[in-house]
């Protein structure tokens, strides 16, 4: 089954619609408390989305992208024998005995400049002047630098004797033919970008970004920049704080903002925005109150799932594979509306998607240690994710406090944050000085 | 004297013009060994050039850019006591009694969604039915979750007591009116972008990223795609790997590739690219060979500066502010032309200039500290920066080793690398175990 949906429909299926039961595989059955784990829940979600196709991308725009090949250098690197130095190329035999008491004059038989072809072979008791990465002539062994000499022009007088090799860069020395250079599933930076241009590759077969649509839902959310015009109404901070979090783990985002409480407009929205998605993220309106319209609606579009997840923030999570075609269908996220809650559940879901979609290993991100400087209380039954400052004292060991209240709704306290601290759902309490795992929130 | 190129040219200069000779502010002498010192060269070309000229940009445009101001919350957060469950909003005295085996039945007075105003007063001896977010009314003092609830629509059966506050966020807990949010020079981050919206922000005052012009230069090149027709060819990755690393570094790139070794065409191609450039960077033709034309055509397009850095690899290096008009100048960085030397020299002054364009401190990247797991030997009297392997061992220590040899071509090296190790003039060996600073090489 074809979960993901920019593949073209087949022509055989469009010929032969099959009628089935459309539903979602069956989800993790809950182990916590009638609660779904985070974990089960978020490999849940993993299995229901695929990598998207690569297509062949230039170089430089493939840039943070994930290979979808192996690249195996078809050239040496050097290509040839070159001079890492300027100076003259000699047989170190000519000039063995050179010494600054005992100056050897050589003729200069000619000059090669980088990039020069078809270099004649060096004479016996000759020199030719050589720039750097200029090929080595046949029949020199090593390169005499400008300050070894008198930087003659018709003869030059060497006062250095020179070793065989000594300032060449031998072909292949670098990088030999057939070099595995990167693996398929790497992601490209900067210098593995200087590597394959090297190596004369200019266009490599990866995984483009994912295409992400995040919406806001709630009637009493208004625009930032608007002023607030009665009471009860509340700024939208969080199709902000998801594009720009979806942004920096690498999609291309399209915000459409805020949507109110209304059926036929939450349907026609996410109708109207299925074409240019890869992933749907939405927040609000997943809970159990009279108004989460999401929850309410999205059946109506798609294959769902809404449950409990034992975590906190981030309880009531939704997912769905939107569209009513099999071969279409755009995975949706709806995280609930609390701030805090958005945030924690798209680190713990949203991004695993999204490095999914990218074909970027690891999906989930490494967890790593740092020592509490106080006592932590958890809740039983959830896994915690809280709010914390992770420091590195002058020895290399890193401490980790928490920042700001339990509340789901503290903004300040999320940008204060360097941090998400996680405990598990055995953990009630955390004393002082004790490892726990932490995501880092490199924001980029 | 204003050094960087965007401001407009002031009206009464056109009219009075000023003759005088102009040249580049004294650079720092030489302190090693007749070299600069590569800290003195840095901190030469960061005086060179000034932060861009912010501008208002839409929030989440601004994402990783510098704010130029400081952000004060002109709103409390939240901006009324609201509920933190879906629920019924009660008087604690009500339900002072109420319990499992005493329910205490109120009448529902009404409901309140998210986003409701003008909220009546409630009534001794009512509740009234809310949702998640939306305003407490005067009244009430607790929220009596659906939990503690038989969900009653006319009258509530309330099976649990509550205490003063209970599932209210008051108003201004989280933001104060007046709350410094953000400081000047800050980089806007997803969790800031939350946050700014938050509060009702769409708009901030920040730095552009600066558009940085990128060029190789060397008649031996051949760009990447392309055959390599004769001897002495080799691929253009300099412009490749600079474009990349400038670009993760955060600025606006256009890679113009490659510029063969003629005095004109070089003239002509900086000249061209002036325009849309706060920086230009080339590699190559800045040593003391023969062809090394950047050296020699650079001086007749502007006010330059080329030098001998104690430094290995990227000794001779070339900064100019490049232009005729002393109020249109640009800044152009010179690098050399071997692929590590380039990126060596690009972490050690490109960078840094880049970020105070953007007015992201620090410009300089801050070093860490590793332990080496064997001995390194480095040059005297140059700062050696090696290319390294850094790994965090289970109890967090980290352990560094170097990757590869010395030569400053050895592209395939670089690309395995997570770290530029920084061995300073005055060191000659450092023996195993001895923590030595880093550079990590974070690509993003």
């Amino acid at each position: 089954m074809a979960l993901f949906g920019r593949r073209k429909k087949r022509q055989e299926e469009a010929e032969e619609p099959v009628v089935e039961v459309q539903k979602l595989p069956d989800p993790p059955a809950p182990t916590i408390n009638g609660m779904r784990s985070m974990a089960d829940h978020r490999d849940y979600l993993l299995s229901l989305v695929e990598p998207l196709p690569p297509f062949g991308q230039n170089l430089l725009e493939a840039q943070g992208l994930a290979l979808c090949e192996d690249i195996v250098s078809t050239i040496e690197l050097p290509g040839f024998d070159n001079s890492s130095m300027d100076g003259y190329a000699v047989r170190c035999a000519d000039v063995a005995e050179a010494a600054e008491d005992n100056p050897i004059d050589l003729p200069v038989a000619g000059e090669i400049a980088a990039g020069d072809g078809d270099i004649p072979q060096l004479a016996v008791g000759t020199a030719v002047k050589i720039m750097t990465g200029a090929p080595i002539p046949d029949g020199a062994d090593a390169v005499i630098p400008y300050e070894g000499t008198n930087r003659g022009t018709d003869r030059v007088r060497i006062m250095v004797s020179a070793t065989p090799g000594l300032h060449i860069r031998r072909r292949g020395e670098d990088i030999a033919a057939g070099t595995l250079l990167m693996n398929d599933g790497d992601q490209l930076g900067p210098r593995n970008i200087g590597l394959l241009a090297g190596v004369g590759i200019d266009k490599v077969l990866a995984r483009p970004r994912p295409r992400v649509v995040v919406l806001s839902t709630g009637s009493e959310l208004v625009q930032p920049g608007s002023p607030l015009t009665g009471g009860g109404q509340v700024y939208d901070s969080n199709s902000y704080l998801l594009a720009a979090a979806a942004k920096a783990a690498g999609a291309l985002v399209y915000r459409v903002g805020l949507v109110s409480d209304d059926r036929e407009e939450i349907k026609q929205t996410i109708s109207d925005q299925m074409v240019r998605a890869d992933l749907i993220v939405s927040s609000g309106g997943v809970s159990q109150g009279d108004y989460d319209l999401v929850k309410s609606v999205m059946p109506e579009l798609g294959l769902t799932d809404f449950c409990q997840v034992a975590m906190q923030p981030g309880k009531p999570q939704g997912f769905g594979l939107i569209g009513e075609d099999d071969e279409e269908r755009v995975p949706m996220i709806m995280v609930p509306g609390n701030p805090v809650s958005a945030f924690v559940s798209f680190e713990a879901f949203v991004r695993p998607v999204i490095r999914k979609l990218m074909g970027v290993e690891p999906y989930v991100r490494p967890t790593e240690r740092a020592f509490t400087t106080h006592v932590i209380r958890s809740v039983k039954n959830k896994t915690q994710l809280a709010r914390a400052l992770v420091t590195t004292d002058p020895g290399g060991r890193r401490t980790v406090e928490l920042v700001g209240g339990h509340g789901s709704h503290l903004l300040g306290d999320l940008s204060k944050a360097n941090a998400l601290i996680l405990l598990g759902p055995d953990v009630e309490t955390v004393t002082a000085g004790q490892p726990i795992a932490y995501w880092p929130l490199n924001d980029g």
